[in-house]
This record gives C-alpha cells, structure tokens and sequence, in this order.
C-alpha cells in the first residue's frame, strides 16, 4: 500500500461526465489501496483545507457518480495568481497538502487547471515536498491542446446535434402556419466546437441546421440576413445555429449591447433571441429561440457512450501516472484512426498544455462560414457516438446519487486569502 | 373492407408523440383494410386538397414514425371560422372530401381541432354527407377537459422534470464562486401544467427548483426577490422554474413589455431571462437562464413510455370509433387508479370537450404558491413514467424517419379563400 494520501478536486464549469472522471479516479485508487480525498469547490478546498474522506462512499455510490451530472462534491471558478504575485497561497497549499499528507493531486479541468496542477508541482519541488500532480482533462469547450478531444464535449456535442435535429422537425412542420425561423444559442465564446456539433443534426442544403455562425468569423448582418431569405425561399424554414461568443467585425460580441428590459434593467447576453428579434424586424416571419444554456453541459441523460469511455479512461489513467509519479502530466486522448475509430490514452507534459487554447481548424468550417466541412464531420461522429442512459428510477427520474459526507477535521488555522 | 378513405390529419404545435398516434392510427388503418390518407398541414390541406396516400409508406416507415417527433407531413395554426362566419370554407371541405370519398376523418391536436372534427360533422350531417369526425387528443399543454392528460404533455413533462433536475446539479456544483441564480422557462401561457412537472425535479425544501412561478398566480416582485433571498441564505444558490405565461396582478403578460435590443428592434417575450436580470441588478448575483423552447415538446429522446402508450392508444382508438360510425367522439384517457396506475380509454362527446379549457386544480399548487403539493405530485408521477428512446444510428443520432410521398392528384378547381 503506497504511502500518503490522493487529493482529487474538480475545476471551472462542470459536465456531464467528470463525475464519471472522478467516479474511475476513486475505482482506481481503492483498487491500488490508496486513501483518496477530494476536495469542496476545487482548489479553494484545498486553501480552506476542506476536504472528505472518499473511504467513505459506498461502492454503489461510487459507481452511480458515473451516471451522474454536476460536480459531486462542487467545483469553482477561481485562478491561483502567479507565483510571484502571491507566493503565500501556494506554500499554504503545499501546508495543507503535508498536513493531509497528501502526495498526489490530481485536479481536473480545462486549461487553468493544467495550469494551477503544473504551478504547484514545480513550488512543491522548489520547497522539497514529494508532490505528484496530475492534470485531468474536462471542459465542454473542447479547446485543451494535444488532447484529440476533451472528455464532457462529447456528450455536449451529442445533446447539441439531437436538440437541434429534433426541434427542426417540430419547425418543420409548423413552417407553413407559424414560426419560419428558429434560432438556436449554443455555448462557445472562443471557438466553436458546439457549433460546429450543431452541424451533425442533419447534411445536406435542405436539412437543418441551415445556417451555423461561428465565432470564428466577424458577424455580417446582411450577409446573414440575406443567407436567411434564401434558405426561406427554398425550403421553406430556417434553423440558425448561433455560439453565444460572435463578434462583430470591431471584436465587440454581438451580445454585449443589452438595451434595457421591461424593468430598466440591463439586458443580460443571449445573442438567440436578438437574433430572432432582427429577422422578424428585417424579414417580417414569425421567429423562435431556444438558450439551452447548462442544459446542454449538464445532459447526462443524453451522454454520449465515447465521451463516457473518455471520460472514465482519463481518470484511471490519471491514478496511474500519479502512482508511477509522473509529475506534471496529462493523460490526454489520442485519436489512432478514424474508420473504425479507435483512441488511447497517453501522458503529456502539461507545460506544453496549460494556458495554450485549442482553437477549430479553418478547414472545419464550410467555405460559405455558415456550415461545416467533411473533415469535421470525420472528427465529430465517434465522438457523439453511441448512448449511455442513466438508469431510471419508479418516478420516471434518472437515479442521480447525490453523495453527502462529513468534511475532514481542520489541522491547521484558518485560510485567510 | 369498408368503403370509403379515411382521412388523417394534424392539428396545432407538434409533439414528441404525434407521430406516434399517426404511427398507431395508419397501423389500425391498414388491420381494418383502410385506405387512409394523410393531408398536408392538417386542414389546410383538405381546403387545398393536398393529400397523400399512405398506401405507399413502408411499413418500417409507419413504425419509425413512432419514435419520430415533429409532424411528419406538416401541421398548421388554422383555425376555421364560425359557420355562420364562412359557411362556404365547410362547404369545400365536404365537397373535397366527397370528391375523394373521405368517410372518416380524424383530427389530432387541442381544443380547435376538437371544435372544426365538431363543425365538420354538423356541416356533414346538414349536407346528408356520410361522415364520421373524430378528435384525436394532443397537447403539450395539457388543456383538454375530460380526458385524464394529453398525448404530448408526459414527453414534456418528463424532458422538463429531467432538465431542471440535471441543470440543478450543475448550479449546485458551481454556487461558490459562480452562478447563484438559474431561471428555466418552460411552455404554458395559461396554465401551469409545464411549470408544475419541473416540480417533479426534485421534492424537499432544499432541492431544486426552489421556487416555480405559475401562471395561475399573479406576479409579484417583492415576494418573488425576498422567496430567492431566502433560498440563497439557507440553500446557497436557487432555481426558478417560470412559467411564459406569468402575469401582473393586472393582467399583462409580465414577457410583453419587452424593451429595446441592441438593434434598435423590439425585444421578444423571454420572461426568463428578464426575471434572471432582476435578480442580478436586485440581489446582486450572478446568474443564467435557460429558455429550451421547442426543444421541450419534440424531445422525443426523452420520451414517457406512459405517454408514448397514450398517444398510440388514442390513435388505435380513433379509428375504430371511426369505423364503428362513432360520429363526434374523442377517444379520451380515464385514469383508474394511481398505485398502481392503470387507465383505459373511452371515448367522449367533442360537444363537451370542444373550446374548454382544463386549468390546473387549485389543490396542486403549495400554498405559498412556489411549487406543487403531493397530489400534484400523485397526478404527475406516473404520466413521466419509463422510457421509450430511439433506436440510433453508427452517427450518434436517433434514427428518425422523414417520409416522403407524392401528392394525389386534386380533382377540383383550387381553393380560393
């Protein structure tokens, strides 16, 4: 039995899936008979020392955190400063971690989490503790470099294509009577992976979506408005798929100048219904919008059975670089081919990951700018392949377990920031 | 084999089940040797004579259309004149339907569509026409009196139930540092059915959603803020399902003053982001919404078994009482017991059915007025019940069907309105 404690912690928005994560890093730790901690919301669990016992889940209950959604046990939005901006918080982090004894950390995240594992490997090492930390991929925005993929954008994806094949049916067969424009709001203010998944609902001119804009390109309203009249004038119905991070040509995004609502207030973002709002001014149709907003990231219902595999894979891999003590990796994903897809997993330096962003390859997104190309349907379909219900309760609900622990007893004075 | 052709049509917003009902009633069609047609766009293909001859659907086709949401040969917001308004618009139909020798007709959709099969057969009866009218019940809204539900509404239902059930783990995940406040908006300008199912998401003081705003009640600013001021102190972060049809103590949609966009153009409804803004600029928080739309009723991929058995049910149903000369009947859902739930189906005058509306029983909202009692919950409960998901394809999606059929040839002059 190796000696020392693993601290696991989730990072920045959760998925549908990194229960899974952390589901296959406690299957793996008890399976090497490793005391697994997990941290409250993150690395701020870490700073207040708060942390529980994993020991004591039940079996069952480690086993239902695959199935899942959210973060079990909270995740946070927070960035450690640098180093040199505020040395104290990571010595209290390495005071919290010799106090727990804790000798492998594995925080799992998108890129500030890559980059917050490698910061506190390398204080660890400067400061002698025996530290091995683990970057563990996770992030629907699916911009981590290296990684063919990042495990919860599957899923995301799967929803997203679903959604919209399913809602084009219901546009079209009320397009004669009612609405002719429907526009759907995806997550993506950088780039646009699910956009781009959006795609998947339907190919070819007639098949929805008609009409995908990226963030990727400047936002031209006439250039929109008039592709919208023209897809209304053949088939009929135009669905729209936007990603909330378009900008205009100035770089201010499109979403940004709210107005005010029926209460003054300022208008929050939703560049879907202002969207739909400027057809039916413009093009005189009756129009609809849909924001899923974390619905779409928090569909487990509808996760897709490569991103749970992912998902799974990295956690486990995750144990096992840190036991072998690679310090200051990644377990990445790595595509091997296409047709019949096959992947695996493989350790990756995570200073040739952190604060690096993913960004689609121009040859994903249609000539056009308004669809996508056969190269990222290549890349898209295993990863929305396959499906991985939860099991259902009597009450018609999937059997989401909602673990509750004690935290740990403090051993050191209070965190003050 | 009886003489004569049945007709088939759908009437009003689309459902995950419609389909299903269509599936089940071209099935029964064919068992009895029936020819059944199909119109395009529900009345207002048998105005413009626009039918198709089923007869050359594949069978793999009709049993695909189960699992298919949308209408699968379009379906319209038309709402015929009073007969004493247009008494001419019945006359055509009779004339069309003699012309194709339609003998039965079967109209799928709410109210309306129960008040024009009503029309119709009067009209029918007055010309010494030989007709049968039946209404097939459907609606999301859950609005038909007399029948227990409505094919359409469990689907619904269960996707609402689950969404803000999956969402709200998300939300919980994230309180600390981010999101406090989420606000979903779900269907239902008059009654609360929608809002109420989203109930089903979780049951206790500190699941979610916390607060649910029905359009029965009267909005009120101050209660609504101090109510999500209480969650947040006691819950740390709140959900708030609202319904779109939620009004002032005088009457306006509280979604109708809508604003200005940063385009100058009139903002769309969208109570739920306007209600999300109030708590940023009152309480301070962060917060998002979600506003899912049409996603709601075509999410066949979530479909109630209950609901699927309905929809197939009422579609069987309909065309024996068609058959059996059943004239101005809806086959209706009567529910027999709760535990276990059993129902059966029998039909009901349209007389009594046609321009009521069922408003949710009183007794189903809490009294506070922010979420659903055990009855509710006892009426609800087994219409979400089991699963019913597609089949998918080797690309990730559900392998919906998009049939495609010629149209007859028309024997009359065309329709001039």
């Amino acid at each position: 039995m190796p000696k020392g404690h693993l601290l696991y912690a989730q990072s920045g928005g959760v998925t549908a899936v990194i229960n899974a994560t952390a589901s296959a890093v406690l299957t793996a730790a008890r399976a090497h008979k490793v005391t697994a901690l997990w941290a409250k919301n993150g690395i701020l669990g870490a700073l207040r020392e708060e942390f529980y016992d994993t020991r004591k889940l039940k079996a069952a209950e480690i086993k239902a955190l695959a199935h899942t959604p959210g973060g079990a046990f909270g995740s946070c939005r927070f960035k450690l400063k640098s180093i040199e901006q505020d040395r104290a918080q990571y010595e209290r982090l390495i005071d919290v971690f010799r106090a727990h004894d804790i000798r492998w950390f594995l925080y799992n995240g998108g890129n500030d989490s890559a980059d917050t594992a490698l910061k506190l490997s390398k204080v660890a090492t400067e400061l002698d503790y025996p530290l091995t930390c683990i970057g563990v991929p996770k992030t629907v925005d699916n911009d981590l470099v290296v990684t063919d993929c990042c495990p919860g954008f599957g899923s995301a994806a799967k929803y997203t294509a679903v959604s919209v094949a399913e809602a084009a049916l219901d546009v079209a067969a009320m397009a004669d009577t009612s609405t002719k424009v429907f526009v759907y709001e995806v997550m993506g203010r950088h780039a646009g992976w699910l956009a781009a998944a959006a795609g998947m609902a339907g190919d070819g001119e007639d098949l929805a979506p008609h009409l995908i804009l990226f963030p990727e390109n400047a936002f031209d309203e006439a250039a929109f408005l008039a592709k919208v009249q023209s897809v209304l004038t053949t088939v009929g119905h135009c669905v729209v798929v936007v990603s909330e991070g378009i900008r205009h040509a100035d770089g201010r995004f499109v979403a940004e100048a709210g107005g005010k609502d029926a209460f003054g207030h300022s208008r929050l973002g939703g560049v879907g219904p202002m969207l739909a709002a400027l057809c039916k001014d413009k093009l005189d149709v009756k129009v609809h919008w849909a924001v899923p907003d974390y619905l779409q990231r928090s569909a487990r219902h509808l996760a897709s059975k490569t991103d749970l595999a992912h998902a799974m894979a990295v956690g486990k891999a995750a144990v096992e670089l840190a036991l072998a003590g690679k310090n200051g990796v990644m377990p990445t994903i790595q595509r091997v081919s296409d047709k019949p897809y096959r992947w695996k997993i493989a350790p990756h330096p995570l200073s040739e990951i952190a604060n690096h962003e993913k960004a689609m390859p121009k040859a994903f997104i249609r000539k056009d700018g308004f669809g996508i190309t056969k190269a990222c349907r290549t890349y898209l379909e295993p990863l929305i392949r396959g499906e991985a219900p939860p099991p259902y309760g009597r009450d018609g609900l999937p059997a989401f377990v909602r673990p509750s622990l004690p935290l740990l007893p403090k051993k050191l004075a209070a965190w003050s920031k």
